[in-house]
C-alpha cells in the first residue's frame, strides 16, 4: 500500500435525507479525503438499500436524489469524486457473485456486524439472504474500482475485515495479485446520538437534524432536546455527561474554551439550558444555512444533478471493466477474447 | 401457461464429459423439447460450476468444450437451441443479487436438495456462500429468458419449487406479472445407476460409461459390470433386481420381448453372465458409436464450435437485455431512461 495512491471509495445508503450524524460522521470526512486521493468514488448504494427494503423501491428511488443532494450541498465535488448509483454498474452484481464463493455460510452469519444487525432490525428468523450477503456485496463495491482506502464506522469495521479475507483468499486461489488490502479510515465521530439522548441519530427514532432543517426546525428540535433531567432550576447543579446538548456543542462549536467554561458553570449551578440551546441552535444554524441555500439551489435543477450522476456511472463503469477483465481472466472465463 | 408459448432451459455444469446418464437422463429430454418449444436454450453453467470448483477453474473451463461436444453430438442442435455460457450473461449476476432479497436464509439452508449436497459434498461447516445461493441463481437462470419449462431430476424438485416461490414473491412485491410459473418436466430415468451397481453414475465413482468412450473402453466397462455376485455358474440362478445388466437392457435394448425372455431365463438358471454382457455391449456400442463419430467430427473444428456459443451467448444477452429492462423498471432503478 505504501507506495500506491490512494483510492476512496465512500458511499451512502439512499433511505433518507441525511443528518448532522452523517455529516460529523462520514461527510467531513469524504469532502477531506477527495483532495488527498489520487481518486475518490461516491456510491449511492440502492442495491445494499433494496436488501432491507425489497419490498419499498419508491422509498429507495426517492432518496437517491436527497442524499445527492446533501452530499454536493456540503462539498462533496464531482470535480474531484465520481458520483454513481450502484445498481447501474452491474459489474458489481458480477463481482459479487463470483465473491460469494470464497465465503464461507459461516463465515458470513458469525459476522460481528452482521449479528448485531439482524438483531436490531429485528429479521431473526427472516433475514433476507441478500442482508447476510452485504458485506461480500460490499467487498464487490470497494474492489471493482480498486479503492484501497474506505472511511468506516468502527461498527463496520468486521465488514471491511471480511473484505480484506476476500481479498486475500482471492489473490491466494487465483494466484494473483489483483486486488490490494483495504485500509479503513474511522472516523472520529462515527456515531453522533440523537436529541433524544439515545446512542444513534436515526430517522427511524425522530431524533435527527438533518441537513436541510429550517432554522425554526433545528430551533424547535433542539429546544425539545434532552440535557439533565434533574436540572430544574437554573440554579441546580447540572450534569455535562449525556447531556445532548453538551455533546453536540463537543462535536460543532469550535469555541472550545467557551464551551469548557460552560460545562464548569453549568456544573457548578447558576446556568440554564435554555442559553445553552439559544447558543447550541445559532452554532448549528451557521453551519446548516449553507449547506441548507446550496442544497435549496441545487434542487432547483434535479436534471442537472441526475446528469453528474449518470456521467459518474459512467465512468465507474470504465474502471469496473478494467477490473472485470482481469477477474475474467483470474477465473478462465475470458472465452471470446 | 396454457395460453403461452414453451420457452425451455436446460443446462450442463461443466465439470466433465457427458456419460449415459446424463443421456438418458436430460440430453435424450432436450433433444425431444426443443422441437416442442417456442424457443429452447442450452446453458453451460459456469458460474454454478464454480461455486464448490472455485480453487480449480482450470477444470471448468476446459470442460465447456467438452459438455457443449457431447450435446452437439446427441443432436442438440444450434439451429432449434440456443447454446451460451452463463459467465458471459452478467444479467444473470445482476438478477441473482436482486432475487436474493425475495428469500430467507431460513428456506435457503432448510431447502432439502440443499441439504442433501451438502452432505454429499462433505462441506459441513465450510458450506460456500455461493454454494447456499445456488438455488437463487439456479431461478436467475431460468428467468432471465422467461423459461417456463425445466426438465429437472427428481431430486432437483425442492429448487424448482425455490425459483416458484421468487416468481410469486417478485410479481406480487412489485405488483407485477413480469415471470411466469415454471413448470418441470421430470424424466423418467433421471438417475441411472453406475457399473458398479452404485445408485448414481458418477465420474468421482470411476462408475461412467461416457458418450466419448471408445468400443474397446465400452466392451471392458460392461465385462465388470456388477450383476448378481450369488450368479457363480450359468446354470445358477441368478437375480434380475439390482443386476446393473438388466437395469442397463431394460433403459437402452429396443427389443423390450427379448429382454423380457433372457430375464425369465436368467432367473431360473441357466443364462450367463457373458452372454447377457455382450449383448449389452452391443446396444451400448450402437447407441454411442454414431454419438462418439459425430462428436470426433465436432471436435476437429474447436473454434467452430466456440463460434456456436458466442453467436448463442449473444442471442441470450439480448432476451437478457429486455427482462433487465422490465426487472429494472419493477425495481424503480431506472434512472437514466
Amino acid at each position: 500500500m505504501e507506495n500506491k495512491e490512494k483510492i476512496v471509495l465512500t458511499g451512502d445508503r439512499p433511505t433518507g435525507r441525511l443528518h448532522l450524524g452523517h455529516y460529523v460522521g462520514s461527510i467531513k470526512n469524504r469532502v477531506k479525503l477527495q483532495d488527498e486521493a489520487s481518486k475518490s468514488f461516491y456510491m449511492i448504494a440502492d442495491v445494499q438499500a433494496l436488501t432491507d427494503n425489497a419490498d419499498n423501491p419508491e422509498k429507495v428511488r426517492s432518496n437517491v436524489i436527497e442524499v445527492i443532494l446533501d452530499n454536493l450541498a456540503c462539498g462533496v465535488d464531482p470535480k474531484k469524486t465520481i458520483f454513481f448509483i450502484q445498481s447501474q454498474v452491474p459489474e458489481i452484481a458480477e463481482l459479487t457473485v463470483f465473491f460469494m464463493n470464497l465465503v464461507t455460510f459461516q463465515q458470513l452469519s458469525h459476522n460481528p456486524t452482521i449479528k448485531t444487525e439482524i438483531k436490531e432490525k429485528g429479521f431473526e428468523k427472516s433475514t433476507p439472504f441478500g442482508f447476510l450477503a452485504y458485506p461480500v456485496s460490499q467487498a464487490a463495491d470497494i474492489l471493482f474500482c480498486k479503492a484501497n482506502t474506505v472511511p468506516v464506522g468502527i461498527d463496520q469495521m468486521p465488514v471491511l475485515e471480511q473484505a480484506n479475507e476476500i481479498v486475500k483468499k482471492f489473490n491466494a486461489t487465483y494466484n494473483v495479485d489483483l486486488f490490494s488490502k483495504i485500509n479503513g479510515v474511522i472516523s472520529k465521530n462515527s456515531r453522533l446520538v440523537g436529541t433524544d439522548g439515545n446512542a444513534k441519530m436515526s430517522k427511524s427514532l425522530g431524533n435527527c437534524i438533518y441537513l436541510s432543517d429550517s432554522d425554526e426546525e433545528i430551533e424547535k428540535k433542539i429546544m425539545q432536546a434532552y440535557t439533565d433531567p434533574g436540572h430544574i432550576h437554573v440554579e441546580d447543579k447540572g450534569k455535562v455527561e449525556g447531556n445532548v446538548v453538551f455533546t453536540y456543542l463537543d462535536v460543532f462549536d469550535e469555541d472550545k474554551e467557551g464551551v469548557a467554561e460552560l460545562k464548569t458553570q453549568y456544573q457548578k449551578g447558576g446556568l440554564g439550558d435554555v442559553v445553552l440551546k439559544k447558543r447550541l441552535i445559532k452554532v448549528l444554524i451557521d453551519i446548516i444555512t449553507p449547506i441548507r441555500t446550496r442544497r435549496e439551489d441545487l434542487a432547483k435543477n434535479p436534471s442537472q444533478v441526475m446528469k453528474i450522476l449518470e456521467q459518474g456511472t459512467k465512468e465507474a463503469r470504465k474502471e469496473a471493466e478494467k477490473t472485470m477483465i482481469e477477474v475474467r481472466t483470474a477465473l478462465k472465463i475470458d472465452y471470446f477474447n
